[in-house]
C-alpha cells in the first residue's frame, strides 16, 4: 500500500485473543472495541484475528465495526472466545521468519499500526515478539498485551481476569459439594475430590480455601503443585478429618507432583506450547485413599466448566477485564508500545483497585507462583493473608440474562473482511 | 406411653432425607415444616431423623421447632440435606424385624404418629414398608412420601423435584463449555465430553440436549442409558461433527452401557442398595475418539457439583420442591395415609402445573425412562417433543444471596431431642 493512501486514512487496528479462554476475556474484547470506537477519530477499523494470530497469519479478519453496539455490549457477559482463540506460539524471529514476514504483510495490506494481544504469559512473549518484530523488519506497529488467564500466574499485575470467576466457581462449588457429602457420610460418601486446573501455579486450588469460613466446612485439604505431595501425610490427614468432622473435602490442583516432580497424573500428551496436558490427579488421589481406608468417595473433574462458567462469573473480575481492554487501547493512544496494563490494588479492605501498566518483557514467560506465606505450614490450607488477597477477586455477582431458562449468550455476526493478498499461509 | 397422656397432647411428626440429595430437598423441608407449624393446633412437635432414617433408628431426632423462622425460610436457598441423608434401604418386614420394632419403639416414645419420608424410589418402598408396619404391629402412623431425585425416574408424577435444578446446571454448563470449545477447536481442543449422573434413566443427559437451540451448537451426541451404545455408529458421528463444525460436545450418562447391558465405565464398587457406582464413561470414550481419529480432547465429570449446585437452581423446581413439602402435610392433615404428592403438568406452553397424589405402591422400586419418541431416531439427540416436556422444568432462576462473594447458606442449630430409651440400637 503506498505511503500516500495510508497517511489520508487513519490506522487500523487489530485484537486477537490467545490460549485457554475464559468466562470475562470477552468483556476485554468489549473493553478494547469500545475504546477504539470512542477514539474512531484516531484508530479506523478494529479488525479481529479469526481464531487469534491464526486469523492475521491466514488474512481470515472479522470487521468488528459490523457487529452493534448491543452485541458489543452483550460481549460483557459472554464466555468462551467469541472470535476464536488459538494456542500458537510464535518462536524466535530468527527461526520463524517466514511467520513475521506474513504477519507484516497483512498487517500492511490492512494498514493495521495496533495490534492488542488478549493473553497469558506465552501470548505476552508473542507480543513483545511482534512489537521487536516491527522495529526490525521496518513496519512499526504498537504492540500492547491485554492480560487474560485463569491461572492468576502473570508477575507484575495484582491479579489477572479471568481469575476471579474461576476462583468464585471454584470456591461456591467446593462449599456445595461439601455440604453435600456432609449429608451423605454417616452411610455413604465420605471423601470427596474436585480436581481444579493450574498447571504451576496453584492459585485456583487456593481459592477452593474460600469457602470454609468456619472450622470443620471443606474443603479440608488444599493440594498445591507449590508444594510436594507427602503420600503418608496426605492419607494420614484424611483420615483425622474423617474421624473429626465424618468426611473429608479435598480441593486438588491438576498440577500436583511428588518432591521428584513427578505430576500425580500425566496423560501423557502435551500441547502446542510443549506443555504436558495433565487430569487424572483426583482418581489418582480416590484409588490412594480408598485402599488405604476403605472410604467411600466422590470426585469430580470440572475441566472447561469451571473457565467457562460465566453464569457465576465474579463481578470484580467482569470489571476488571473490561477495564484492562480498555486501557490498552488508551495506552496505544498515549504513544506506549510493548507494553500491558495491569491491576494495582490499592487496599484490601475495603478493596480498592486501578489500571497501571508494565512493560511486556516483565511479564513475558514468567510465572507468579502462590506465595509459601499464602499456604498453611502443614501445606494443606490457605493464611489468612491468602483469604485477604482472594477473598476481593470473587467479591460481586454478575449474572447474564437468561432466556427460556439459559443465559442469553451473544453470537456475533463475525463479518469477514474481505482479502486483500493472493498469497496463501498454510498454518 | 399410656394412651391417656398421647390423648392429652397432640401428635408429633418425623420428617427424614433419603438417599442422595438434591439441590432443592431442604425447600421440600421447608414446605413440611412450616405447613407443621401452621397447623399446630393438629401437629405438635416436628422431628427431623439426624442422617434420615438411620436417626429415627438410634433415636438421634432434632427439634425442629428449636429452627427460627429465617433459618426455616432459608432452606429454600441452601442446597444439601440439612439434617443429614443416609442410604439406608429397610428389607422386608419379615427380614428386618427387629429394625421395624425397633422403628415403633422409638416413635411410640416421641409419640410420633406421622412419617414424613422425602426421597426416591428405594425410600418410597422403605415408606411403603413403614405404613404396612403400622398396621402389622399394632402402632398405626400416617405415611406420606415426598418426592426427591435427580434422576427424574419416578412415576406417576410428571417430573420430580430435585431434577429441573440439574437439569438446568448441565443445559448451563452445556452451553459454556461448548463455546469454549468450540473458541479453541482451530488449533486444539475439538472434542469435549460431559459425564453426567443418571444411572438407569437419560432424563440429566438430555437435559443437555437444551443448550443447542440452533444447528451447530453443543451438545452434537448425547448417550442415554436408554440407547444400546454403537461404537462404530458413534465414532462415525463424532468425526462428521469435527468436519462439519470443527468440534464435537458430547454429554454422556453415567449410565450408557452396550447392548449386552455392560457399562462402558463399572467402578467396581456397590452402594448400600446394591446399585453398581459407576464413574469413568468420559474417559473411556475420550480414550476411544483418540485412538480412533486422533483428536485432542477435554471431558468433565460434574458428579456431586451437578446436584448440589443451588447457585443456579431452576425456579420451577424450588418452587415445586417447596409444594410438595407442603402438600405432604396437608394429605396427613386429610386422612391419607401411604400417598405421595406429585406434579400434574396442566400444559406445557404456557407451563402450568398443580399438586396431585398417588399412592406409594405405585410409586415405590418403579423408574420411569426417557420415552423412545423423546430421543432422535438415530439415538444421539432429543425430540421437539423431549423440548416441550423439558424446557419449562428449567425456567427461572432463583438465586440464593451472597455474602463476601459465596451463597450465604443456612446451618440450622440441630437441638437434639432428649433421649427416652435407654436402649440402644447400633446401625
Amino acid at each position: 500500500m503506498p505511503a500516500s493512501r495510508r497517511a489520508k486514512s487513519k490506522p487500523n487496528a487489530f485484537y486477537a485473543q490467545s490460549g485457554g479462554v475464559t468466562s470475562v476475556i470477552n468483556a476485554s474484547a468489549a473493553g478494547v472495541i469500545e475504546a477504539c470506537r470512542k477514539h474512531r477519530g484516531r484508530i479506523g477499523r478494529l479488525y479481529a484475528g479469526r481464531d487469534g494470530i491464526v486469523g492475521a497469519l491466514t488474512e481470515d479478519l472479522v470487521d468488528t465495526s459490523k457487529e452493534s453496539a448491543a452485541a458489543i455490549r452483550a460481549l460483557r457477559h459472554t464466555p468462551s472466545g467469541a472470535f476464536g482463540s488459538a494456542r500458537y506460539k510464535l518462536k524466535d524471529l530468527e527461526k520463524d521468519r517466514a511467520k513475521y514476514e506474513r504477519l507484516i504483510e497483512v498487517f500492511q495490506a490492512h494498514d493495521i499500526r495496533y495490534f492488542f494481544y488478549n493473553g497469558g504469559n506465552d501470548s505476552m512473549d508473542t507480543a513483545q515478539k511482534v512489537a521487536e518484530m516491527g522495529a526490525k523488519l521496518g513496519y512499526p506497529v504498537t504492540c500492547i498485551g491485554v492480560p487474560k488467564t485463569v491461572d492468576n500466574d502473570l508477575p507484575v499485575t495484582d491479579c489477572c481476569p479471568g481469575f476471579g470467576s474461576v476462583a468464585k466457581y471454584v470456591a461456591v462449588s467446593t462449599r456445595e459439594a461439601g455440604m453435600d457429602v456432609a449429608s451423605m457420610a454417616r452411610t455413604s460418601t465420605k471423601v470427596f475430590i474436585l480436581e481444579v486446573m493450574g498447571r504451576h501455579a496453584g492459585w485456583i486450588a487456593a481459592a477452593g480455601g474460600l469457602a470454609s469460613r468456619r472450622t470443620g466446612e471443606a474443603p479440608h485439604l488444599i493440594l498445591f503443585p507449590e508444594i510436594a505431595f507427602d503420600r503418608e501425610a496426605f492419607l494420614a490427614r484424611v483420615k483425622e478429618s474423617v474421624q473429626r468432622h465424618g468426611h473429608c473435602v479435598v480441593v486438588a490442583s491438576e498440577g500436583t507432583r511428588t518432591a521428584e516432580g513427578r505430576f500425580l497424573a500425566d496423560m501423557g500428551t502435551r500441547d502446542a506450547f510443549g506443555h504436558v496436558q495433565l487430569g487424572g490427579v483426583a482418581p489418582t488421589l480416590a484409588t490412594m485413599i480408598k485402599e488405604a481406608h476403605g472410604y467411600k468417595y466422590h470426585w469430580a473433574l470440572a475441566d472447561y466448566l469451571q473457565r467457562a462458567a460465566r453464569h457465576i462469573a465474579s463481578r470484580v473480575d467482569v470489571e476488571q477485564a473490561y477495564a484492562v481492554g480498555k486501557a490498552a487501547v488508551e495506552l496505544a493512544l498515549a504513544g506506549k508500545n510493548a507494553v500491558m496494563p495491569v491491576i494495582v490494588r490499592k487496599s484490601s479492605k475495603p478493596y480498592r483497585w486501578t489500571v497501571g501498566s508494565t512493560a511486556i518483557a516483565r511479564v513475558a514467560n514468567q510465572e507468579k507462583m502462590v506465595p509459601r506465606h499464602y499456604i498453611t505450614a502443614d501445606g494443606f490450607g490457605i493464611t489468612a493473608a491468602a483469604r485477604r488477597y482472594l477473598e476481593p477477586l470473587i467479591a460481586g455477582e454478575a449474572y447474564p440474562p437468561y432466556r427460556d431458562g439459559l443465559p442469553d449468550y451473544v453470537r456475533l455476526r463475525l463479518a469477514r473482511v474481505r482479502r486483500k493478498l493472493k498469497s496463501e499461509f498454510v498454518v
